[in-house]
């Protein structure tokens, strides 16, 4: 493919999704060429090169050897929101996204998430697009004390969304999640009740996640089903979790 | 069976177990249908009147409809010991207990506990009994800054207690538990040393727990050998627990 | 064998390792006869005379009626490392090494491990070893607020580490270890670019971890290559573990 086509292809993509060009992080400095950047949740983002054939095989890399890895302490959706979003805008494949149970004694996971491609070029801007939309999928992540709530949506769900989740590519995708994982299973309920959605899974402490007391699901549909389905089950998870303790916060801003 | 007469035998059980009528709470007005009411241990117990159709074969409810949810950050015995009273004494059924790796950065686990009802009322009620019985089953939960004991006993196993552990119904049962493992497997071997019990269960990190920091063992048998089994690992545990830190302290009242 | 014999070996091996008798500690006075001792990470060491026979099978003890027992709530590495240490030098033999997902809120594992005797005194006396090793194998833990690095090395790898990580008995072997995960896949790469080394394991939270935020990388060959690819990961891990927060600092005193 004409590669200043897929410049502008890509260009125009991040345009619409609303993703500038990272500006220079003034950690660039350290002295460590897999170095990019860092987000919120303890989230760091790397690159490979050319990783050693010792590891290929063992990491599952497949045709790849350049790789791009996000991975974080605190979160795996805002991390897989993110990298979602870098897979449409550049010339990258999704590898494997892992969910360690994490969040530093929260309730739910961490995420360690690797991203393909055949030039380095592209695996650092990939990772750089990721972090960049960290923070936006942290903005319905919403929690206090006692555990949290994550919400998210997309109109158009792509490869990393559909990596995880089996979702169908390309139609709209949401997810609602809380721990403790009962509140999850009233906002699963009120979600579907909601909207005309189609379920895609449902994750519950023993199956689908990694132990964390969390139950999770993500349906697809029409969009506006969709989000229709996440906000009833939003507005419905924040009151639950403020009995349990304070008034649960965005972690940024919700964009929901 | 006779509506009046169940009220009745409910009744006699409730009383036996020393469980009263919950008090109003006053977070009833949080104007979600669904919430119950909270207790110790970020537990929240909720029902759904009539779950929705498209989850009911995910969520593996079986016949239900109606559920009851308990569930919770730190504990799991206390909340399945609770839902065994609330099981004996209401017309429900236990579903599924799910054991999340959780305490909040402690060595334990959450729960997850859905009880089936074929009324909602029946699920509700349930779910209040077991919020209220609690408290009393973090009685002989102890902990310090390095861990936690757990020690549970009753006399007469219920279908909770069952489903966990797949202890004999109707018989005594104990539980002796303790987080950094190690500790447990010297409470373990104290506890069948001390009276005349059998095994139930062995649980340890690899197997049997969700990967959490205990070992775990649970025992039948007679009720006064198998409460001196679980008080003369309670003795060794409180000691062993002390050297990694202050001395353990009951999360509310000793029980057993 | 001939115990004297028996016991002056030992000595040697124990002179050759650096390690010293215990000093008496000022804890055995709690009244339990399976107290040994304490060390860092909450780390406890016990031992059982004799298990009581309900138990052996269930805790798959084979042969074996003594066992000594260390676990810890923050740190496997160190005491697996500990424990190969008592083993080289005692007459006893591993049993079972198990990785509970714990670190009190971090992102690694802690540990159980069993170690199986004849005799309570070999039992006792490698349980005491072991408890005196473990700060030295803390020495190479590095942390800050957003996670840890670890290293370990040994020019001589023993019974402990070849079952937990099945690495050829008697050669060099190194371990490279960071959570969030992410950094330990650069850690991994270093390692292997950075001298001559054969991978032993390959760990990620979804496979060969009990869903901890770590990748841990295993390798064995000469021993001076070993050493160099252990700092050269090291040197790569401080800076990128740092960019996302405070300078990791070593939870001892390093000696790789």
């Amino acid at each position: 493919m004409d590669t200043a086509l897929l410049e502008k292809v890509m260009g125009q993509v991040s345009e619409e999704l609303g993703i500038k060009k990272p500006q220079e992080t003034t950690k660039t400095s350290i002295g460590v060429t897999e170095f990019v950047g860092t987000a919120m949740g303890d989230t760091i983002g790397l690159v490979i090169a050319s990783v050693d054939p010792l590891l290929t095989e063992t990491m599952g890399l497949g045709e790849f050897k350049s790789i791009g890895i996000i991975g974080g302490r605190i979160g795996a959706g805002p991390q897989i929101m993110a990298v979602d979003d870098a897979i449409k805008a550049t010339n990258t494949e999704i590898i494997t996204v892992e969910l360690p149970r994490d969040t530093k004694g929260g309730a739910g996971h961490g995420s360690l998430i690797y991203i393909g491609a055949h030039d380095v070029s592209d695996a650092r801007r990939a990772v750089e697009i990721a972090l960049e939309a960290v923070p936006k999928y942290f903005g319905d992540v919403y929690s206090n004390d006692a555990g949290h709530l994550e919400f998210q949506y997309t109109a158009r769900a792509s490869y990393c969304l559909e990596s995880v989740f089996n979702t169908p590519l390309g139609k709209s995708f949401g997810m609602v999640c809380a721990g403790p994982a009962a509140i999850g299973t009233v906002l699963a309920d009120t979600a579907v009740k909601s909207a005309n959605v189609e379920v895609v899974s449902y994750a519950s402490p023993k199956a689908g996640t990694s132990y964390s007391n969390e139950v999770i699901l993500t349906f697809s549909g029409d969009s506006g089903a969709v989000r229709q389905a996440v906000r009833a089950a939003r507005e419905v998870g924040i009151k639950l979790l403020g009995t349990l303790g304070d008034e649960p916060k965005s972690s940024t801003t919700p964009y929901i």
